[in-house]
């Protein structure tokens, strides 16, 4: 115990860790203020309100044709995408399993909290009596929304403090309300899967900050800066449960009956499709070509975000491989040779290569929307169904597809500039001394957050001893200090 | 090895952990009374017969209209919170994962048989010919029964033999059954997600069963009785499924439409506020405001048990993360002061403090049911809505709601009153010396229950060990020995 | 490190494991034909396509009636059970889950494609335009296909290379579609949960392979032929996946209605009972009465196999109790003691035991469907529920219950024959010398194929070291060939 006391000791020395004060704070004041909020403006929707009976009624409906059977098995699924799916893809690192998990728990929970309420005055506000009326599809977009921020906390895992990422979700929740008002309803540009408004968005926020935060010593930290066996076997689990959940994802808010069909199909063809050129490249690459485990955990899911835009489209199952085909080439080279480029010119340290995973795909996404939505034509589509698929109604009765691919365009430049722009700002903000973040040779470490279980806190140093020295005498305190300086 | 083998043999000395000949025994007599009963007593329900299509055409109904799609979704959640929820969050012991998982899995399996007779018994006897009839409803159910035992275990966690559990189990649903049909049908109740009969029964079961059985000496198996890094992680495992799934498990057996809707959304939000104040309890009582994993796992749930009764009332959004907000932090107070307190003084070892995890707020779910009950106006839910929500027909038909708030809080007495007593009357059974439950110093152990892989299986005794060991030459061993010292 | 570095240069000379070339060529190159194929072959079904709207006007349908609302939230079980229930099932060895979850991922991706485009020709071509028109269910068939080949992976996990994985699932599939077009349509056998056409084929099928494959002095990598503890609690994900998502898999593509409810129910009893009938024989054979973690891991499953075909049949909820009841003891007894014998005189090394999981339930299941189908009466199953639930509509509307009896056990002789005719000429090819399969003294082992972390490589041999020896100096080379010579 002695060591890791002085261990601890050193870290607190360097850099105050402490978040006692803060992050009770925040949490308190914060939850407060959304009971305050929630009391004030949210209610149930008609579907989730006792009236239901009456409204059922009314418009002749069945139960079963309220919303909630439409929508929760995709929202459970899009649940388990977040919490389980996003926690344990990060969980990769040897020494950050904990706040992996943890604090996209904590911020998840907090953002959507948030989310329902940002979402809610643009989206779902009934202006006769000036509430927010929600539903199982709010859930939804609130999870979508936490999505994003949840992109930007991979560019910066390990190297910030739990506040930090409070704020950045306060920031980031926010901004992604106004951007998906703007690409959605002023611009009318549709995006069920959120390659533009989540991921383009989310990628560009979390690279942008991360770029504001540069730490030119990280390199300190670099025993710590990789994985172990189960660590990446832990990985896996947020990998599968992102990948196969995926198709419920992008389908989980698009139109009842063919949109949500047809959107869970092309999903799960590129997805399908990602996982086999990215084995390829990721060998193709490897000394004895073999495989990387970062490709495979994350590579395999570039498919999914890039046709979150086009997945209602008509895209046609093999314009879906085709998608996944040409993603999973990409975001492995960007694996290989973008991430460390970018770290040593750019200055961007992106530790779970969201520009590879989310960013890029994101943008391919989005340029892939654009095309398949000016190519869409009313004898594929029908008429009827072209006129449901882009919502050619009201104020956009008359749009043109072609028109509709400049706006979906435009959507595109409208997420770029708000998630370099608002990252930029928040970086800034985030730069403050007053957060308590780790020192830069106790980045990727558990230890100033977490109470850790003794032993194991002490196996790993006195491996790297064993591993790296031939010196006959063995005095453990002295090895251990050595592993770790 | 030498180590390992001779800490075997003294604990098989000290007691007999032998359940070669009981545990078989149990399980195969136990199964072919299962088979026996199921053959005599139970049958399909009307919709998941095949006579189904001609009742539906009768009823002029859809396909769809068949119960199993309303609740399909629900019970697989509810089966993964039973089966991976409850499982892995008990694997946070370092050497108890096997026992976790594996017991879990074999008391849940017998439980739901036991409960489809017990509950059919009570609730869906056909009186026309004698037969139990069962369909999707009847499993989720048996899954909510099963989830009263696997409470209990959590207090008796490495303490206990899988013959005891089974014995517990038996009596769990016999108890529970008896307890939920007083409730829900003597009382007229409601509990949707079971604050009252589920977690509240469930919660004082096991710590009554536990105070039976307690150990002066278990401080000599302290060694074991932590976790480990990974073990940690895998705990999460649990944790997030019990998290996200809750939704379903509020949700599952409310009524079609809006029922299910409400509760799902009340749920959902008093989950997402708990985690913040867990978060905040937990780094304001920890030195250098580090967060302990345990509070993490487990208070983080302790909002959807609190909103188990109320979730499927007009709550209101705000209502539910106020139950969460008070739930998160009671619960997490609990885990610090709590559960110490009612080991020293009360003569009760709470392995995995259930108390503060479902005893408690399931009693705060039982008095915020009985509250919303009393509070519930028609001006709110409509007379209609009013009607369907706490079931006002038959004999039922001319209750105030005031009067419904008093049964709600007759509901949680009687749920208390059989946790107590039961697990008391059971405790008692338990501790006749027949059931070969470990010895004091070597609980919280998988040894005595599973083959072990070997090189894992040397670890833990070679600490050990090596801790008590007070060797003056410098090895490995002796390094050991300081890091633990 | 250095050690390492000359081990894996060991391997290398020994046999060329290198893929580097042949890898990625057959990943791009099929990857390729798919999307060729896709663009000539496969197009959205009515329910998929944009046309549904004006389809489901003509047909007077609601949106919620769209097959994807029926069989989508079963899909996604399904999924699960692919991936992380196959994925992680076969993570119990200590250094080969990297090649099971990782390769498990590869072939499962594109056998998913190939097995749309060859299901499809034999059962969802439309002749009108010479298109196979896809939807949900074609999407589960292909997910069903696909477990078909993750079973035979079972039988030679850790003893082949990737190239050899997808060779094996390019015939699989190929032979499975086939084989399944004979039972189901020409013989017209009901399959439900393809107890016949997926588990007993699937079983042979990588039996077969196994034992063109055998290797004489496999012994050489017993020390890796084990799990150790943690390995084994990531198996446990994988089986409980396996296990709560099984009752969606036999219902997954029954008749709407009751034919899915009934399943669901059928599945989950006789789950049920195998549990308690596997602890008890894993008990009862062991010193000590231990528990085996391989038997709870995977006999625990047999009773889902066992009753895929007749599940949807009325097998009574008795009826499906007694077949798990069977299969947990027939499965665990083939675990003690046919799988040696197997290996030993029959040269079939089968390393996850399918043949106790797979093949032998597959069997069994197969003659459970052939007795309870000659058995069906109307009146039992009424008239038009016997005309359902066996589809005797068309040239088959006079088929007798004996007569379809018959049938059943015919498909299940045909599903043998694909499997061992199959697996003999598949295991011929495989033997060619071009694959890159590792050395018998280095199977079991992820470091051929995969990039490994660096430190855990190095642990468990110096834990062994630690054991075994009180020697003061320390040379990691020695210890570290001793501990694994």
């Amino acid at each position: 115990m002695g060591a890791a006391q002085s261990f601890r000791e050193l870290c607190d020395r360097t850099k105050n860790t402490n978040v006692r004060l803060s992050l009770p704070a925040v949490c308190i004041v914060w939850q407060t203020a959304m009971i305050i909020l929630f009391g004030v403006f949210i209610r149930y929707n008609e579907e989730s309100d006792t009236h239901w009976v009456e409204y059922r009624k009314e418009n002749n409906l069945s139960d079963i044709q309220n919303d909630f059977y439409f929508r929760y098995p995709s929202f459970q699924d899009v649940h388990v995408m977040i919490f389980v799916g996003f926690g344990f893809l990060m969980t990769f690192l040897q020494r950050y399993s904990f706040g992996a998990v943890g604090f996209n728990f904590l911020i998840a929970a907090f953002g959507l909290q948030w989310a329902l309420l940002m979402q809610g005055w643009f989206h779902s506000l009934d202006y006769t009596d000036g509430k927010i009326k929600i539903g199982v599809e709010n859930l939804i977009n609130a999870d979508f929304c936490v999505a994003g921020c949840l992109i930007a906390y991979g560019a910066v895992l390990g190297k910030v403090s739990p506040v930090q990422l409070l704020v950045l979700t306060l920031f980031g929740i926010t901004l992604f309300a106004v951007e998906e008002y703007i690409i959605l309803d002023l611009i009318h540009a549709k995006d069920a899967g959120g390659s533009m408004v989540i991921h383009t968005f989310g990628g560009y926020y979390g690279l942008s900050i991360s770029w504001m935060l540069y730490r030119p010593n990280l390199d300190q930290s670099n025993r710590l800066q990789s994985s172990v066996y189960h660590s990446d076997v832990f990985a896996m689990i947020g990998t599968l449960f992102l990948w196969m959940f995926w198709p419920s994802f992008n389908s989980a808010i698009t139109d009842h009956g063919d949109g949500q069909h047809r959107a869970a199909i092309n999903t799960y063809l590129a997805l399908a499709s990602t996982v086999l050129t990215t084995v390829a490249v990721s060998s193709l690459f490897q000394k004895h070509g073999k495989l990387d485990m970062v490709h495979i955990q994350n590579s395999t899911l570039a498919g999914g975000v890039a046709v979150g835009t086009a997945a209602e489209f008509m895209l046609m199952p093999y314009g879906s491989l085709i998608v996944g085909f040409c993603c999973g080439i990409i975001s492995t080279l960007g694996y290989i040779f973008l991430t460390p480029f970018m770290e040593k010119y750019l200055k961007i340290q992106d530790t779970c290569g969201i520009h590879n995973l989310h960013a890029m795909p994101g943008v391919i996404g989005g340029i892939v929307g654009a095309i398949t939505a000016a190519a869409a034509t009313e004898s594929v589509y029908g008429a009827e169904g072209l006129r449901n698929t882009f919502d050619f109604e009201g104020e956009f009765a008359d749009r043109s597809t072609s028109k509709q691919g400049g706006h979906q365009a435009a959507g595109l430049c409208v997420a770029i500039c708000f998630g370099v722009g608002g990252g930029i700002l928040v970086g800034f903000i985030l730069r403050l001394p007053i957060w308590g973040d780790p020192a830069d040779d106790n980045c990727f470490n558990d230890e100033p957050y977490w109470e850790l279980p003794e032993d194991e806190e002490v196996v790993p140093p006195m491996l790297h001893y064993n591993n790296h020295m031939h010196n006959k005498e063995i005095d453990f305190h002295t090895d251990w200090t050595i592993s770790h300086s």
